[in-house]
C-alpha cells in the first residue's frame, strides 16, 4: 500500500490484523494470518503464563514475520505475561482493558510496539498521550467486551481519527473488503477483524462454536450485563439467564454470581452452546463459511482494492 | 452523478437526503434542502392534518424540485395524510414504523414513489416484495425510533444492499462526505441524514434544543424503552427518569405512564431541555456549529467527493 502507516508500523504487507480473542486466537491462526501478510494476534487473556509462553514458542516457530500478542491490562498475571513478550521477543503488543500508562514505556525500550483499544475519543487521546503507538478504534457492534457509551464503528472512526495524529485501527462491524473500505473512508489506515477469522480451520475455537457462529442471523447477538462490563453475547440459555435476570433490575452482584467463572472457556472452547458464554459481533449474521485464513486475508485484501477503485469511479 | 438509481428515481442532483424528524423538519428545511438540489422531507409524524397541508402548500410554493413526506405508518390520522399527500401532488414518500403493504400501490398508482425505512434485513426484504421504490436502512446510532436488532449501519447497510434488488439509502450516524462515501462502500446509493440538519436556521426545531445539539458528545444519547419502541435519547433529566425506571425492572404500564404524551413536542418543538424527550443520533457528538442547509449540502458533497477521490488513489 501506498504511504500507509500502519504497514509501515508493523512491517506488514496488508493492514488487516485478526483480533486477539480468548479461546478462539493461538498460534496456529495468528501464525497463519501473518505468514499471510496481515497480522496475527495471539489472544492472551484466556492464557495461563506457561500456556502463553507455549504459544510463543510455537508462533515463533510457525512465522519469520511479525505478530502481536493481546494483553487485557486487568489481568491477573499481567507482569509475567509482560516478561514473557519481553523474553520471546515478541514484536508488538496489543494492550486493552486498563491504562496504558504503565507498560508502554517498558515495551518500547524493548523495542516493543504498542497499540491501545479503547473504545472512545476520550480515551483514544489519553492513550496518545501515554506514548503508544497506535490505536485500534473498536465500535458497539464488536464482539466481546465493549465500551460503556455504545458509541458504533461509524460514529467512532472518523472522531477517533480526527482527535489523534497516530494512525488508527478500525475495529468491529469488519468482516469484508468493503467494509475495509468504509474504515479508510472514515480515516482509519488499518482494520482488526475478529469474528470472521474464528470461522477458520486454524481457530482453536471449538467447532460446535464455529458452526454456531455460521448459523448466527442479524439480532442475535445483544450488548448484555452493562452494569458489570459490558459484552456482546450470542444468544442462548445463558444469554437467557442474564436477560431475564436483567429485565427485573438484577443488581451487580446477583449478575456477577450468575456470570460466575469460565463461562467464556465453557462455552467457546469446550463447545457447550447451550450454557456457555458465547462472544461474536453482530457482524457473525454474514460468516456463513469456514475458510483458511489465508483465504480471508486474500478475499478481504480483493474486496477492499475492488471496493476503492469502484469508489475512484463513482463522480462523473 | 454517474449511474446512481437514486438521483435517478427521485429526480435530484445530489443522493442527499434530509430525513423526515417530528418536530424539526417542516417545509422551510425541505425546501432549502430540495432547492439545494438534495431532497428534503417534511416530517408529518408530528403534524395534524391541517397542519400538514400548510407544510404542503407552503413546500410547493418554496421549491419546483422534488420533495418528500415521511408518514409513519402507525399514525392515527394516517387516512387524511395521504389524502392530502395525493391532492398536493407530493412526488415521494417515505413510509415507516408499519407495513408498507397497504399504502405503497395507492400511491404508486397517483406517481408517487415510496420509499421504505427498515431497521433490518428481514424487513428490507419484505418491502421489497411490497413493491417499493428504494430502502432506506436505518441503523442503531440514528436518532429518534430505532429497530430491535440494534444491527449498527457499517452491519446493516452491507446486509441489506447484498439482499435486494431495488436502492438503498443508508441512515444512522451519517453527517459528513467521509461518512457518506463509507456508505457507499458498503453499497448504499444515497444518504440519509437527521441529526445535522436539525443545526440549521431552517430546522423548526427550538434554539435551546440546537444548542443542546451542539453541547452534546459521545455517550451523551442512548438507545431506551426497549420494553415499548427503541427510541435513542439524549440524556437529561426525562432520560434519567426512564433510566431508573429500567435499572430497577420497571413493566411496559410504568414505563408508558413516564413517557406519558407530548414529551417530545415539549423537548424538540418548545425547548424544555429537562422535562422534555430529546432524540438525536450518536452522530451529535460532532455537529458544532448551525449553518444553513444549503451549506451543508454543499459541504457533504465536496467531502463526498474528496473521500471518493481519495479512495481512488489508496492502492499504489
Amino acid at each position: 500500500m501506498k504511504n500507509n502507516r500502519i504497514c509501515e508500523l508493523l512491517d506488514i504487507q496488508y493492514p488487516i490484523i485478526q483480533a486477539g480473542m480468548v479461546w478462539c486466537s493461538g498460534w496456529e491462526l495468528a501464525s497463519a494470518v501473518s505468514n499471510a501478510g496481515g497480522l496475527g494476534i495471539i489472544g492472551a487473556g484466556s492464557m495461563y503464563p506457561h500456556i502463553l509462553e507455549e504459544h510463543l514458542i510455537q508462533c515463533n516457530a510457525a512465522t519469520n514475520r511479525p505478530y502481536a500478542v493481546n494483553v487485557p491490562l486487568l489481568y491477573v498475571a499481567l507482569e509475567e505475561h509482560m516478561e514473557l513478550i519481553i523474553k520471546h521477543k515478541v514484536p508488538i503488543v496489543f494492550t486493552s482493558a486498563g491504562n496504558p500508562k504503565k507498560w508502554t514505556a517498558t515495551l518500547q525500550s524493548h523495542g516493543i510496539k504498542v497499540i491501545h483499544v479503547v473504545s472512545s475519543r476520550k480515551f483514544a487521546l489519553k492513550a496518545e498521550q501515554a506514548g503508544v503507538d497506535a490505536i485500534v478504534a473498536e465500535g458497539f457492534e464488536a464482539g466481546g467486551h465493549n465500551g460503556r457509551e455504545e458509541t458504533t464503528s461509524l460514529c467512532l472512526i472518523p472522531m477517533v481519527a480526527d482527535a489523534v495524529n497516530i494512525p488508527v485501527i478500525a475495529a468491529g462491524g469488519i468482516a469484508s473488503g468493503k467494509a475495509m473500505a468504509a474504515a479508510f473512508a472514515l480515516g482509519a489506515e488499518g482494520v482488526q477483524i475478529g469474528t470472521r477469522f474464528i470461522a477458520t480451520q486454524e481457530s482453536s475455537a471449538h467447532q460446535s462454536f464455529k458452526d454456531k457462529l455460521l448459523a448466527v442471523d442479524e439480532g442475535d447477538t445483544k450488548l448484555m450485563l452493562k452494569k458489570l462490563v459490558p459484552v456482546r453475547l450470542v444468544k442462548n440459555g445463558f444469554f437467557k439467564r442474564v436477560a431475564e435476570a436483567e429485565a427485573r433490575g438484577a443488581d451487580v452482584n446477583e449478575l456477577a454470581a450468575i456470570l460466575g467463572r469460565g463461562k467464556a472457556k465453557k462455552g467457546m472452547f469446550e463447545g457447550d452452546l447451550e450454557n456457555g458464554e458465547l462472544e461474536l459481533g453482530q457482524i457473525a449474521a454474514t460468516v456463513d463459511v469456514i475458510k483458511p485464513a489465508a483465504a480471508i486475508v486474500e478475499e478481504i485484501w480483493q474486496e477492499f482494492t475492488d471496493a476503492c477503485q469502484r469508489m475512484g469511479s463513482v463522480i462523473a
